[in-house]
């Protein structure tokens, strides 16, 4: 049977086994996600974590800024990700950072509990960043003058600290939204903004099962507020039935999910459940990045979480409405970095 | 002596070793540089061009674009690089590619003659973006309808090709410029542009020998036009004076430059003379990234060029000049890149 392991939050699932659209679980993406009240944004701490965001000094090599996996040029993530990630020793897809605002945890398994360690965990990642502790990294950008003034104007302070990178991406990475998808003006009452095959496959969005997990403002539960603390997460297993042909085909079940963060056994295969919003973009799919097409996904989730069968037209359908979230990127322009002044930094 | 080995062009020395400043070899920076008559620049191909310099996808494994190595946020060179590239099997110094333009041939060693034909080469190394041939790519863009319309807008043609992708990136790349230097203020007539030691510097400059080489526009010999013809490098030995304790310390002839390209003895330690605007930014220096500090590398190239010996004052005089070097980058926005619909191009 389907099960939530959720912190604080449960919901009552027979809400969604009619087939009367539970139009209160679909909301339009808000203008701002949730800002903690310990981090709240500036214009400075956003301009300094953009840039910090932009920067390959963020890594030991040089080989890469936060930009380089999560390409904001694009969706978010990193196209090619299931080629190039397994080379780096990382076996699951990257996530889209557009609307990453509105998540209550980060991570496939949930394993930050805000932006904010999110960021400093990438920084010590030995696969990504690869500073061997907080201070190396610090003393890098101490030596740059142009970051110790943006720090002083965003924190009042110039030194270069972990926690206030951490805070400055965080607040930069919560601008990243896409608002007025066709569907968040369909919601908003523009009628004509879903047509006749979105709104069949809206209806069997429902009717089948996925709002039930893919609900709020992102396609991915509550997002933190009332109904869900921030750092609490929004868990599913996937797949929740076993031994389809699916899950030896793209070896679902290799990675054991939130199982490897908590060693608990109920929580083997149990994920975060994932962003729908800009999906057609975010090819490949699923937390190991082995599914290819949108069809395909859409038929996976049927069979191996509800074990139903679903027809070719009603999964043309339901990707028709999946379209529909696309919404709108802003205009990003490039920061200019704090530049060295004739001296090497690294 | 010191030597040239430039196809069609000779400098008279003689001009260089009087203390009267060579003004017809200081030139400010034209507003663009040379277009080639079988490329010319468009609006279209341009906005191509920035969209693949920023896209992964240009590279096998999804890990890096253009932008990865040449950082436009900052100055146009790999920050880091002196680290980064040896893992990747890349032992010279990222170029810079702002000003790119006004060079006549391109890498270190010169071996590609024109913006257009260093795309493919890049393309192609299995140290960069390791295509193992033009197709593969070709395929891959191909199948994204965003591509298919921009290659049809710039080139008439929506077939992704390696030949069009290497113009609309040289497009792009030519319209990054650094103009409005202090440096060029000045020889436009603002003299006060210059301070005292700045202006003591370019005196220097001029007196010890450095504007032999270093003239012209872009401060790296002459530009593409009727002086030299576009694919003709503009080579010098480096070192000039071999044996001194630079050498050692710097491993400065581990890699032997162009002789690698023509296998000719006499190109053994010849290099194609580097561009030195926005100098202060591009640490570390020379063609292994060995010295991090430019103060020593005006020491170095004042020993092992001319076999000066050069005070701490002068060298001092000589970095005030070079940091007048330094132009206004232009604001550049983060390109929107065609988006894969559903389905994943890799």
């Amino acid at each position: 049977m389907r099960r939530f392991i959720l912190s604080i939050l449960f919901i009552h699932l027979s809400v969604f086994t009619t087939s009367v659209l539970a139009f209160e679980y679909l909301q339009p993406l808000p203008d701002t996600p949730i800002i903690p009240a310990d981090n709240p944004q500036s214009s400075e701490k956003i301009a300094l974590g953009k840039q910090l965001f932009f920067d390959n000094r963020l890594s030991v090599d040089g080989g890469v800024s936060c930009n380089s996996c999560h390409n904001l040029a694009a969706s978010g993530d990193a196209d090619g990700s299931a080629i190039n990630m397994p080379a780096r020793g990382i076996n699951r897809n990257v996530p889209t950072l557009w609307n990453i605002g509105h998540m209550s945890t980060y991570y496939w398994d949930a394993r930050a509990k805000s932006l904010e360690a999110q960021v400093s965990d990438h920084i010590l990642d030995p696969r990504i960043m690869n500073f061997s502790n907080a201070e190396a990294l610090e003393q890098r950008l101490n030596r740059l003058d142009g970051y110790r003034s943006a720090f002083k104007k965003a924190f009042g302070d110039p030194r270069v600290s972990m926690e206030n990178i951490g805070k400055a991406i965080a607040s930069f990475e919560r601008t990243l939204n896409t608002p007025d998808s066709d569907f968040d003006l369909y919601i908003k009452g523009d009628k004509n903004k879903l047509n006749k095959a979105a709104k069949r496959g809206l209806t069997l969005f429902n009717d089948k099962g996925c709002l039930s997990c893919h609900f709020g403002v992102n396609f991915a539960g509550p997002a933190p507020g009332p109904a869900l603390k921030m750092g609490d997460g929004f868990f599913e297993m996937f797949p929740n039935y076993r031994g389809t042909i699916y899950e030896d085909k793209y070896r679902f079940v290799d990675d054991l999910g939130r199982y490897h963060v908590t060693l608990d056994p109920e929580h083997k295969v149990m994920w975060r459940v994932p962003s729908l919003r800009n999906i057609v973009h975010t090819a490949p799919y699923f937390h190991n990045g082995a599914v290819n097409d949108l069809h395909e996904a859409v038929s996976i989730m049927s069979k191996v979480q509800f074990n139903y069968e679903i027809s070719e037209s009603e999964v043309a359908d339901v990707v028709e409405f999946l379209k529909t979230l696309t919404g709108k990127y802003p205009e990003i322009s490039l920061p200019r970095l704090p530049e060295q002044n004739g001296v090497s930094v690294n």
